[in-house]
Parts: C-alpha cells; structure tokens; sequence
C-alpha cells in the first residue's frame, strides 16, 4: 500500500504519522523537542525518516508555525515561539538524496484540511489554540492563500485597540490575550503566582482560583470577538477548534458557538456551527497527508 | 450591439446605464427617489425600461442594497434604509412580459465586481461608504458569497464592544460609526446642531468644527480597523473605497492604506493597497450590467 508521512512540527514537538486519506493513520507518534535548534531538529527529522523505513513512502507533508511562502515553502518573517526555526524551509530538514517529494504548509492550514474532508463543508475555518493561535481556511477543499499567501492571520487580528502587547509587535491582538503564551503573560502582568503552572494544572484550577477564571474568560471571549468578526467577512460553514490547549479543554466550544451567534447578523447567526477538532491533536499530521496525496494526485 | 441594462437600487436614488464591459458605458443616468414605497420603485423601473427601449438590451442586472440569497436573488431580512424594500425580490420591478433575463447581486458585491476587472488582481475588497457600509470580495473574478452568501458584511464586523447601537441590533458595529447615517447619529448623540446638515456642507465644515473634524475622523479610524482585520484574515490584492461619501471625499484612501499597512502583520503589510474606485458613482451599475454579461455567457 502506498502511503504518505505527515510531520507537524510545533513548539513543544514533533508529531509524525503515516497513513493515507482513505483508511486514516496506520502509525502515529511525537517526539518532544529538548534543545532548540536546528541541529536538534534534524537529528528529529531523521529519526521519523528511520521509523518510516518500515512503510512505503511515496512523499513527505509537513506542517510548520509561520507564514509558508507558496510554492517554495518557505517560513517567512519571525517564528516568535521557536526563533531559529524563521525565513528557512522546512522542507531542507528532510535529506535530498531520499529523493522524496516534500510539500511545506502552514500547521493551522493543515488542520483545516484534515478537519474539513471530515465534513460537507465549501468553507471551512480552523482555530489552532497553543502556544500562539492558528488559523486555516479551507474552500473547496483547498486551502485559502489569499492574493500574497498570507491569509487566516486571525491571531493577529486586533480586538482592543491600544491593548496588550502582541509578539509580533501589535498592540490588542488575539493571540496576546487566547493564546497560552498570551493567558501566561497577562497572569504575569497581575503578579499572579500562577504565570508559570503546568497547563494541565492551570486549567484544573480556573474553578478555585478567580484570577485564573478571569484570564482564561477573557481569553475565550477575546477569541469570541474575533471569530465573530471573521464569521461576518466569511460566512463560514463551521469553525473548528483544535490544538493542544484544546485537547485540554481549555476553552468551551459550546459556549464559543453560542457567543458568536449572539454576536452576528441575524441571518448569518442561523448557519454557524462550531465544534471542536474530529482528529483531535493528530489534525496536523492528517492534515499534511491529505496535502502530499493531494499534490502527487 | 448587443447590450445589457445596469440598475443601482440606493437609498436616495436609482441609477442606471447601459453598456458593455468591452466598450463601457453607452448611457448613464439617475433617477432620484421622491416616495419611498414599492409603488413608487415599479414606476422608476419602467421609466428605465422606457428609456433602454432605444437599445438593444440581453437582460438586466440589478444592485440592491441588502443580503441577496442566490440563484433567487431575494433580499434577506430587513433593510433598514428601506424598510419597506425587504424579504423580497428586486427582480420583480421588471414586468415578466419583457421576458428578459434578470440578476440580482448585493450592490456592494457588483461594484467590487466591476474594480476588480480594472485591476489585474486575485481577490478584490470593495466598500461603499453612503447611508450604510457595504462590502463586496471578488475573488478570481467572481462575487465570493461564503458558504451560505452572506459573506463580506464588514459593516457589521464589531469594532467598539458596547459600543454604539447599530441599525442591525448589534452595538459597536462599523455601520454605526462610518457610514453617513452613523456619522449623523453620532453627531445627534453629541447634541450638535450638524447631525441634519447636507452631506457636502457637513464635509466642507470639518475644517473649521471641531466636532464634525471629531466624528468623521472617528468614522474613517473604525472603518481603517475593521479594514486591518479583513486584510488580516483575506489578504486582499487591494481595498477600493467606493459610494457615494467617497465621492465626496468624506475619507481619504490615501490616510486609509497608511494606517491600516500600520496595524498588519510586516509580511502582508508590504502588499496591501488602498484606492478609490475608478468607475466613481457608476461601479454599480457597470457591475450590474459585468454580472448580466457574465451569467449570459
């Protein structure tokens, strides 16, 4: 059987898994990132390439943080969570002389993918919440480029003008206040003790602790707003939540939907649906499958 | 020459032309409204109709304020600047005797239609700025509706959180600060003795009043936010500032691409423009009359 290697890379680790779009994964794994650094990704990137000896591999799917230029796959600008991972290709971390095809996009792009082949859907949006927040669109089962490739930069869409301060350099935008990375540092700006917990454990106590709930409320209706707006300019079939702080539940899909709703034009607000990621955190990787398959097809 | 009747449906007035996209426009003309009842609209109608008897006409396209579902072209919902002009079809101002082919499109969607073949461009954002805000995104030459069509309502796209109450119900939405109707409640609010002021004199005066140089600049800082976050999530070839208010220079494109270039993530922000559109007053009807063209093909 032919089948198709799909790597997400993230800040925390690589998850790999080989399949194909018919019968799903056959395999799937991660390997924590320890030391940052491109050596340290190469010895990662070999050791998936020597796991997937066992399978037939007919092309490669990466998924990667960052604005990917198409069709070079090339990561432009600063990547703020893994700073040596910027302007390179991905791709360059699989050894030519294996001599296999590798295609290179976005990680929230290709959760989009995967999750909208789960559904009847013309267009679907994909909300990555981690370290920083994802956003793909799929249309027709394509993913949306728009005119330069830099579309469904939703976490950098701004919400409060003039508010906290964004990694990329903006002032108010989604991802400072819903992102992980976001909740911690405006728990460290209250002088919260809590700033630096365990994610798991952060959540776990958002009932006992009220500063947690506060942040983590303003988190959810931070993304609330900024969805909404979305919803107005793209009339979306679905948005679909997925990424590792929702794996953990961290914010509520059901109270999303019906926040966004309130929060729409009346004939628009009957059509939105939101639901959390079918292939959970092996969205990623299903999706760069489905992209390999897809551009060898 | 075989020729086809354009129809912009506004809130003050019907203008109409007849033409072609290869050679343009043949005749252009207005009519303004006097009553504003259905009544009222069939007898402008069938002076139009009258008067493209001189031409050899294919069928008609129509721009209308509003949500229009597709293929019925059925105006959804209320239209608050023509109440009586709601939940039904404007195709049915042509009498079913002329038995002419007839199409409705959201005015907006055929002025964007109409830039976006002046320009070689991919995706293409046009906004009228009049009584309302409207949006329309062309993409690849064709109107984008979304998944359900009743994208690209940016004039609804929240800005301001309890903020001013909107015609749509909604509170802080772009409409309620930047169009003209908005400017005229704001300056209501305010107490001032401007709000009834004609739009020309109003404009001529933000030099020397201080709060009308106030509440139009508020105005054109909602619409340059709501504008960076539709760049943000689309990434548009270019944004064409179009309507009647635009005509008259209420805000300046060129202010409007500096600052929203300054509220973008760096990679988009060296591609986004801002102009004003090339057909004027007459985009609508043009892509009326490119829309009837294209259905006919």
């Amino acid at each position: 059987m032919k089948l198709f290697l799909g790597i997400d890379i993230g800040a925390s680790g690589f998850k790999y898994g080989i399949g194909d779009s018919k019968h799903g994964l056959q395999h799937f794994a991660t390997k924590r990132i320890g030391e940052k650094s491109m050596d340290a990704f190469r010895r990662i990137a070999q050791e998936i390439l020597d796991e997937a000896e066992a399978w037939d591999i007919l092309g490669i799917g990466i998924g990667s943080p960052g604005t990917i230029s198409q069709p070079e796959g090339r990561i432009l600008g600063k990547n703020p969570n893994l700073p040596f991972f910027s302007d390179l290709c991905p791709g360059d971390l699989i050894p030519g002389h294996l001599d296999l095809p590798v295609f290179v996009e976005n990680d929230a792009n290709l959760m989009a993918l995967a999750e909208s082949a789960l559904r009847d859907c013309k267009l679907c949006v994909g909300i990555t919440v981690g370290s920083g927040i994802g956003c793909g669109i799929v249309q027709n089962g394509d993913v949306f480029h728009g005119a330069h490739g830099f579309a469904a930069e939703l976490g950098h869409s701004i919400v409060y003008p003039e508010g906290e301060l964004c990694s990329c350099g903006q002032k108010g935008c989604v991802e400072a206040y819903s992102s992980v990375d976001g909740i911690r540092r405006r728990l460290h700006n209250m002088g919260s003790s809590y700033a630096g917990m365990a994610l798991p454990n952060l959540i776990a106590l958002r009932n006992r602790i009220p500063e947690l709930d506060e942040v983590l409320l303003e988190g959810e209706d931070t993304l609330i707003r900024a969805l909404a707006n979305l919803c107005t300019v793209l009339d979306p079939d679905i948005l679909i939540l997925g990424g590792g702080a929702m794996d953990l539940n961290m914010y509520n899909a059901t109270r999303i939907e019906e926040e966004v709703i309130k929060l729409l034009p009346e004939a628009l607000a009957k059509q939105i649906r939101c639901c959390i990621a079918g292939y959970g955190n092996r969205a990623g990787v299903m999706g760069g499958i489905m992209l390999c398959e897809r551009k060898l097809r």
